[in-house]
Order: structure tokens, then sequence, then C-alpha cells
């Protein structure tokens, strides 16, 4: 009989039968998150939940390590998992939460709310002025993942114009209106009202939005930021948010977090910072979709069948 | 030949030429907002524009007052126009921005982006926890007219389930997935995740949302009012919100207004207070609609066509 060690945030009974439905003939065990041991580890044939990387010693009956997250960066170093153990992610559970907070943020920042919300707090009943809308806007779309094409939807269902960039070629998803490649970036970034990116960490995106690029863009333009810190840092933000090249923008991620306090990046009146807050399990409808996940993979793995969200390891990212 | 007196904010080419356009044979004179002058409003056959009601003593040759804003209050009280003069209002062309605005506010406060602004004031990485969508929620709106029906649209379009209420009963609106009156709000309003209020002023809806309303609210409920500041009393709107009646609220309209810097509602961590900003000019396509509508009663009135949003001197409002 196979243990298959289960840690995940605290599921309710819908969840645990889904998962116990797709691991017939099995052991299931539940450890809260945090309290998972060496022992643990090393007794069970799968392991769902993103489980400390420190615990992991290529443990010798890992069939299965389905994390509970996104990201796999801490789990395809050497030494972690042996040659063998099959890897797989919760991509996809989190574009929901995450399209929907880059959305949010990029009403609030048409309608000055944020604005609103600072004269408030000095108790000014003070008009702030122009606002503009989502309906009619081009917006650009870095990225178009799952959660690229949730945000798409999104904008597009409110009437916006949305171009997606793409790394790779691939025919026109139905999410959008117009698309094209990453190096076709410079020669659209001028049209947009928007620029939301969802850019993966990695050598290729690297402090992508220079400052050269901020200043192509509409003096006009909102930037939003809820993929990785590392495509802009904090020195080209500043400059580009204090000389005006762009209007505002709403980061969710940064180089360094936390943020740190002596950070200058706090103080910009047109910068909304969030503190990486757009995934968790912030929003109920994420853990659910974790749990699919989960026991498609489980049942998958116990009969033999395709295995979704797998790792590739060279790259650390979907194969 | 007749004169109109046009004193809207400034028109671009395009907006001048639609209604001139409309006027044709007409004498066409453009005065600022804030410089009408009586003798202006005493030798034109048509103004279109708010000019102040201060300087209207019945002028004897106005056939037409067409405003530039939604609300006619002003402008129906005796003495102000002779019986006669048709008196036509700008109602619908507010409707995007003032729902809009609500709905960003919405999203807003789903997010929690209102506590992140505030954090960010203070130098805070901190995670706010529990956030809610819109796709899936119970939408309430309050109010069928255009704003309610463009806030609806676009809550649906992002997967809410909306109920529109109704003052008059209706064939049910294509922009609503159910649809009730009034006075079913106490057996709808439980379920709602979301309320949003668009009721206008008047006897009727005065002091509509009472602390017990607000008691029987899911205490997870967002609030939010667009409509008028006398639908809530702001001792009423104190308690449900430190009370915990409801989660958060947003509100764009006071009974006093500029709400007084004493007011304890300023300090509401859970509160979202904007300065009556949701409308205005201050969406560049709010401007395009009032000369729509402006050009189209302007094209009615000479030549005896049927004009829109005429007011009713009784009620002050649409016939």
């Amino acid at each position: 009989m196979k243990r298959v060690l289960i840690s995940l945030p605290e599921l309710n009974i819908e969840q645990k039968a889904k998962l116990a439905a797709a691991a017939e003939g099995c052991e299931l065990v539940y450890v809260p998150e945090g309290a998972v041991t060496r022992d643990d580890v090393e007794g069970a044939e799968i392991i769902i939940g993103s489980v400390p990387a420190g615990l992991l010693h290529q443990p010798g009956k890992l069939e299965l390590l389905q994390l509970g997250s996104s990201g796999a960066d801490a789990y395809v170093a050497d030494g972690i998992l042996r040659p063998g153990t099959v890897l797989t992610t919760c991509t996809g559970a989190y574009s929901q939460t995450v399209a929907e907070h880059a959305f949010a943020a990029t009403l609030m920042l048409q309608k000055k709310l944020h604005l609103y919300r600072d004269a408030q707090g000095r108790r000014e009943w003070t008009d702030c002025g122009a606002v503009s809308s989502i309906n009619g806007a081009v917006v650009l779309v870095m990225g178009l993942g799952e959660i690229g094409r949730y945000y798409a939807r999104m904008a597009r269902a409110l009437g916006a114009y949305v171009i997606g960039v793409k790394r790779r070629p691939s025919a026109k998803s139905d999410c959008v209106d117009e698309q094209c490649l990453t190096e076709d970036f410079d020669a659209v970034a001028p049209r947009a009202d928007v620029i939301v990116s969802f850019l993966p960490g990695g050598p290729a995106t690297t402090h992508f939005y220079t400052l050269e690029r901020f200043r192509a863009m509409k003096p006009g333009c909102i930037f939003v930021n809820c993929g990785r810190g590392s495509a802009v840092s904090a020195e080209t933000l500043e400059q580009a948010l204090r000389s005006g090249c762009i209007a505002a923008a709403a980061v969710d991620v940064f180089e360094t977090e936390p943020l740190p306090a002596e950070s200058p990046l706090w103080g910009l009146e047109n910068l909304l910072i969030t503190p990486h807050a757009s995934g968790f399990f912030h929003l109920p409808a994420t853990l659910d979709r974790v749990v699919d996940i989960c026991a498609k993979n489980l049942k998958a793995q116990l009969t033999g069948g395709e295995l979704m969200n797998v790792v590739d390891f060279k790259t650390g990212y979907k194969k």
C-alpha cells in the first residue's frame, strides 16, 4: 500500500473527499504545513504539497512530488530529488487570483482611487481630476500563460483592445485582439494605455523594462507588474514614475522582497505597492483548483495516466 | 435667426461641428462656464449647458434649456423658467463614468487594495489575508437606470450573478440574472456579496439603508453608494462599519457635502471615501455623450422632433 503525504492548507470535507477518491487503495497521511518531518518525507511514495526543499535529500521511495505552488525553482537543484522522481506544480491554479488582483489594481489606478485613499487619510475632500476607462483602452499583456489569458479575457469583456505579447510564436489566442512576439514589444508598447506584465523570472526577462522602454511608453500609461520583480529594477521604476514617463504603476513583485523600509518606492504617490500578495491562497477558489490538479495528477500517477504540469529540470518550468 | 447659447466645458473641433450641424441656420454663441451673464441668457432662444439657476428669471425668449448635467433639481422651482420652456437633461451621459467608478471601487475593496495602500503609507510589507472575487459573487444593484444597468453589465461580464432592484415593475432587463422590486429588498439583501446603490434622492429613498438593514446583510458584504448621500445617514454607515455588520464600503455621496473634516467616517479603515467625484467630466467619453444628447435635442427642438430626457416639473425627474 502506497503512502501519500499531504501537506496543504486546511482542506474542507469536499476537498479531502476528492483526494481520497483519486488515491484508492493508498494510505493518506495529512500533516499540516510547517509540521512535516524528514521521516514523513522518507516514508512517502507520493508527496502533495510544497514541503520545504531542505527536507528533501533524494528520498528513495519518492515517485511523485506534486507541489502546491506554481513555481518549482527551489526543487530543481541537484541533490533535492533523485533522478526518476516526477516533479509537478499547480501552475494554473493561481491564474484567477493573480489576474484579478492585477485587474483590480488597473481599474483603481485608472480611477485615481489610490490618490483618493491618500486624501482620505488627510481628511481632505479634494477632486483629483481626469480619469480613464478600461472601455476602449489599448491593453498590452506581457506573457500569455494562464494568468495573462485570464487578465486578457477580463479586460476584453469590459471593452479593452488587448494585445498579447508572447515569447514563442503560436496561432493567435482567442483571448486577445492582436498577438505578437516579445521582440515586437518596442513597436507596440507606445500604443498602450495599460501595460501589464506577467513575465516569468530568468535571464531573458531580467531588467526587461529599461528606462528607455518606459520613455517610449505613453505619458498616460499605467504599468502593472504581477510577474517577477526581476523584470524591472527599483531604480528604473522610481525614475520612470518620478519623471512622468508613465502616469502610474501597481507593483506586487520586487527584486528585493520584502521591499526594504528605506526604499524610496514606498513614498511614490503614483505607485501602488502590494507585498507579493496577489497569489497564495487568499482567494478560496485557488485551493479548490490546487486540489483539483493534485487529485488529477495523483490518480494519473497511480493508474499510469498522463500527468499535467510536469517540470522540466533543465528550465525549472513546465515541459 | 435663433440664438443658441452654449456653455459647456471646452469642446474639441468634432464636438463643435456636431452642434453646428444640429443647429443649421442658428447663431451659436459660446460662453465659457462661469462667464455667462444675464444678457446672454435673456438673448437666447435655446441654452445648452447648466447655466446658474440664479441667472434665470423666466427668460421670455427661452424655448429650451438643455442642461449639461443629469440632475435638474435647481431648475424646477417656481420662477426659474416660464411655463412653456422645455427643460431637458443629459441623463445617461454620466452612466459610464459613475458605473465604472463604482465598479473599480468594488474590486478595490474585494482585493483589499485600500488596506495595502494604507500599509504602503506606513512603509509596511504586510499581508492582509483573504480576498474575494467578482466571479461568482452575488451582486445586488439598487436602481436599474442607465447607471445601474451599466454596472450590472460589467459585473456580469466578469462572472457575477446580478440581482437588479427597481422601483417599478417591468419585464426583466437583459442586464441582470434576476430582477425584483424595492419592497423585496429585505428578502434578497442577505444573499448579496456586494450591494451597490444608485438610488436617486427624494423622500422614498431617504435613509433607506437603516442599521437594521445593514444587520441583515452578510458580514462579508461590500456596500457601494454612488447614488445619493441621503440614502444612508453618516451615523448608520459608521455603526454598520464599526460593528462589522458588513466588511467594507465605498461611498462617493454623503448627506453633508463636503464631508466635514471632523466626521468620524474619514478615519474608518474599511470605508473608502471619494468626494462625489464619480461623475462630472472626469472621463473624456462623458463630454462626447453630453454633446451627442445636446445635438440631438437641439435638432429635435428646431425641427419639431421628439426630445429626449424631458424633465417633469412636478417630480424633477425624466418624464
